[in-house]
């Protein structure tokens, strides 16, 4: 096994369950700290900003990381938009249906968020959409603006159940608007394409680790990275025995990974 | 070109244009009137309620007839509800996005409607519609509800332009569950087969007249049944050039059509 100078992270399923914890996460995570390997939580997420993912994983999980080390589906967004976006402040608008995650992210680039006329629509997880919004989406893409989901998982684990994730929603626009969108989010490849920019390394250079194969584990063989499953998720060794491409490697705890 | 014993007549597109009169279609619904040929609007609608229907056409068209003469997609989506609901009040429960045309429907036909554990959950246009509402459909359908779509439409045209229509509302809740939907309207045949009911006449004894092949034409094809397809609306001669499956007859305006 080689050894890797960076480390991209996925949050739930690789370094906690929901509110359960897994210690060999917490050690792995302590490994590379103590070995200043750098290492980014690369997650799908855009309702939180890094701040509220660090006093998470600080509050309930006993691992104490910098908001530096947290790269979100809403930060990647906002890094492309301000990638693609013309110059010209009249060109920096967008309408967003998404969380306080991604709106910061956009206005930090300096993105003015309106329902007129934008030149971008972003689709993400927002537990406070309404038909009207979608209707806003919809009308704009019409009129041409670039229409972009974050990323396009099915659903959103909470303690009701499996409720509709950013995926529903993205899916939705995409259906009134006949539009595929551009997707951020693993299994899509702009977030580690992005991530690579940020943790400023090569792409032989850094492994993705992850437990759910449809997402961190695609992304990364699409983006032509090593990939490391590790079975504390979603993923099975039955499910994965049935894929044609595999991780590169597959582990059953953080513990057995050296560095 | 045979004489038919009842119709079954699009609305908009084909008796009227929004706004627009359709002044062959006054005539001709007048000719059936005179000539007492039954006949039914079979319309995707689900917002309104048949006296909706009535007062729209009476009063911005000069269109008079019945609400026994308007059969709505909320109407087909109740029928259908009331044929496949087990026995016991127990069974006819409901969670409906939807607006009054279906809501007043289902409990015309005695369904009570309720987010808690229902039977049935139908999707249709909503204007109101939260993510909230499609969080309770998809945990509804996740715990064993059965999924029905009123219809497939990806738009709704209003003068602010292309709005999602009830098919996009229906995917989000379709890709959040991972469920495919019964669907009750156009290009879809359940509309028709409880129209036929309700009509009392048999298959080749009714023609489907419509402007959109993509879902009048479609359905009577998919259903068995005669269509004419009239070009005041959606579909064009350039287009129907292309298809398959022809329309049993087209024509440019009902004024040539024959009773």
């Amino acid at each position: 096994m080689p050894k890797y100078k960076g480390y991209f992270i996925d949050l739930d399923g690789t370094v906690y369950r929901g509110k359960h914890r897994i210690p060999a996460a917490r050690r792995f995570i302590e490994r590379l700290q103590a070995k200043k390997i750098p290492f980014l939580f690369v997650t799908n997420n855009t309702t939180k900003m890094p701040v509220d993912v660090v006093r998470n994983l600080s509050d309930n999980h006993d691992i104490h990381v910098k908001p530096e080390n947290v790269y979100t589906a809403g930060l990647a967004t906002a890094d492309y938009l301000d990638d693609i976006a013309d110059p010209g402040k009249e060109n920096r608008t967008v309408f967003v249906v998404g969380e306080k995650g991604l709106k910061q992210a956009l206005m930090q680039k300096g993105f003015v968020i309106t329902p007129h006329h934008p030149k971008f629509v972003t689709v993400a997880l927002d537990d406070q959409a309404t038909y009207k919004d979608f209707a806003i989406a919809t009308l704009a893409i019409q009129h041409g603006a670039t229409f972009i989901g974050t990323n396009i998982d099915t659903n959103i684990p909470n303690e009701k159940g499996m409720l509709p994730g950013a995926g529903a929603l993205v899916d939705m626009v995409r259906y009134a608007t006949q539009t595929q969108p551009i997707v951020i989010g693993k299994p899509k490849t702009i977030i580690l394409r992005n991530a690579l920019k940020l943790i400023g390394l090569k792409k032989d250079q850094v492994v993705m680790v992850g437990d759910n194969y449809m997402t961190d584990i695609s992304a990364a063989i699409n983006f032509g990275m090593d990939s490391l499953l590790v079975y504390t998720g979603v993923s099975t060794p039955q499910q994965i025995a049935t894929k044609k491409i595999k991780p590169t490697y597959q582990i059953k705890s953080l513990d057995q990974w050296k560095l």
